[in-house]
């Protein structure tokens, strides 16, 4: 714990993507500026920044230079080097901590860690070539799916597995990539939790919101979840828990599978997550609000719903769509300003407000 | 009418304030950029705009430069010089026009426009020496107010008559600026209308707030007012009225007196107003987004209220209550990034929701 940041502190933030830009115009709310450390040109995030470093994660004078003018960092994304990491931390204290990060950063350690807390996970092995692959698929079994141990992302580095006679080709299509592999879970539902703990320890949590992927990319999120109440309160209670367990500062998006013997643990992220989007109309503090507040030692917003939200992802051509979803009452648009569309890119989002919440 | 500005567009925003700012924000949800033109160093908006010029309204290379650099360009305070208009008109379009510029540029030029409109205003007459007071005095009475014709804002440039003894002070605290003395209205509430245009003619309101003011300045606005309905339809026609009259694109707010004999008009500003910040917690889109959406040529927002509000300012020392506030539930703060703390200075503003509208 320490002093809550002052008005006008910096928030370094590493990675300019949306949920940078996010995360800047929060600061901005709670009267911090904000400097952003990305390496690609032209950053979303950089248009609602005060300051932008444009550098690679390997240039320590830049980190140097980073790290010296921030009051503390945080991050959007989970990979980030941690030779990167190391330097940036003798500098500003780092939200949410090293080991959050290190949890996330290889799947298997984060299941590890999460069995370790008594939470259901998938069954997984680690494959480290073809001969603990076979090992792995004989244990297993199929369907399962193969995903990179470290690095993947939105569907990326994973291969899927219908039968056993898929374990060489999976095990090929990771090019030699540490790996892990993990059980099919018959689920009726993912579900996610967007849970936030501040420097005193007080944790909050959003309502979970129901989730539908689509080629491993999250489409749609729609709250209140379509579950009985009861497992909507395990969600809260196990989010806790993990942030709890490693004394979280931040918000952190916890990825659930409802089945018939209650709900799995399928992924954390220690950052903002896209499931939790709908938050920006649906309550009066919203995740990214929610970060910036835990991270700057501020007191937290309550979590608590005043609407009902569906939020869908635009990706790609659904950019095509913008005109006439601008058009539609209630309906919140969220655009990132990314320069070029392509397929399979998120380029922003939109909340539709479907009314107050049930009493 | 012209075709709707495309993702990445550039929006100009005359001036840096909070104002300023938090347009910005609402230009890039919606995927713009946004270029702040401010004589004044280290300006608020300057923190989530994408690029700032600092230079004065009388440096031709800098406005030029500025106005062909963005695609349309927008103001957050009515009194930006004409010859910067005229030269800026010329490269970009200026949202809200130069009509509604010139009309809330001049409080007698005001008040004749919403006569000739059927509008009930105070009683005036224009003061331009000490007999025109003292023949102003003799025809309004007192009590009564004299406000400069210009550039007046939160109480500055106005001095109050108690009684026709107190003219020649009044008239000599304008230092010889042109002024209008106004009749005193005996109004037993104050509320305004945030009301918006878009550039196909289409006009939205939100429902009209009611105004605490405290030296000129506003403290406070609850939503919805406490005024019968009939009059808060009235305010609504009433400012429809004001933006067709002008064939105004953007936002305007339009301040009420509530009295025995209906509503009459104090004043219209061309811009989003400090009495519309209640939309942040109170709307799906804000007055802001609302604003960028009428000058960018897209549809506007229904206007609906999905809880109500009180918005307070945060004036100078009022910082020191941001710790208390920001622990308090269903509170959302928006603070403005000023880095010194002055008496009587704007520094945020907090939106308290007070739950669902009654339906």
């Amino acid at each position: 714990m320490s002093d809550p940041l002052a008005q006008g502190a910096i928030i370094g933030i590493l990675g300019g993507g949306q949920l940078g830009r996010m995360l800047s115009v929060a600061a901005a709310r709670l009267g911090f500026r904000t400097h952003i450390f990305e390496p690609g040109a032209n950053p979303p995030a950089g248009h609602v920044a005060d300051t932008i470093t444009t550098a690679s994660y390997e240039d320590e004078a830049a980190l140097r230079a980073f790290g010296e003018a921030v009051d503390v960092i945080t991050y959007e994304f989970e990979n980030v080097p941690t030779s990167a990491l190391d330097l940036l931390g003798s500098l500003a204290p780092i939200r949410p901590g090293r080991e959050a990060l290190r949890i996330s950063q290889d799947r298997i350690t984060e299941k590890d860690f999460l069995s370790g807390l008594g939470l259901t996970v998938a069954p997984y092995a680690a494959v480290d070539d073809l001969a603990s692959m076979q090992a792995a698929v004989a244990q297993i079994g199929a369907p399962s799916i193969l995903k990179t141990r470290r690095f993947g992302y939105d569907g990326k580095g994973q291969a899927r597995l219908k039968t056993a006679d898929d374990a060489a080709q999976a095990w090929a299509d990771m090019a030699d990539a540490p790996s892990v592999l993990e059980g099919f879970i018959d689920f009726s539902a993912e579900i996610s939790v967007i849970a936030a703990r501040s420097t005193t320890g007080e944790v909050a949590c959003y309502d979970p919101g129901e989730n539908v992927h689509d080629g491993g990319i999250l489409r749609k999120t729609t709250v209140p979840a379509n579950v009985k109440s009861s497992l909507r309160m395990d969600g809260v209670i196990l989010a806790g828990r993990i942030l709890n367990a490693l004394d979280y500062v931040g918000v952190m998006g916890v990825e659930l599978f409802v089945t018939p013997n209650g709900l799995v643990v399928n992924e954390i992220a220690p950052r903002v997550h896209n499931s939790g989007h709908w938050t920006q109309n649906g309550c009066t503090v919203d995740q990214f609000e929610q970060h910036i507040r835990a991270i700057a030692g501020w007191p937290l917003g309550n979590g608590q719903r005043h609407s009902d939200v569906v939020m869908e992802n635009l990706i790609g051509d659904d950019m095509d769509r913008v005109p006439t979803l601008a058009a539609q009452a209630e309906t919140a648009l969220h655009l990132y300003g990314k320069s070029d569309v392509k397929a399979g890119r998120k380029m922003g989002h939109v909340n539709r407000v479907t009314g107050a919440p049930a009493s």
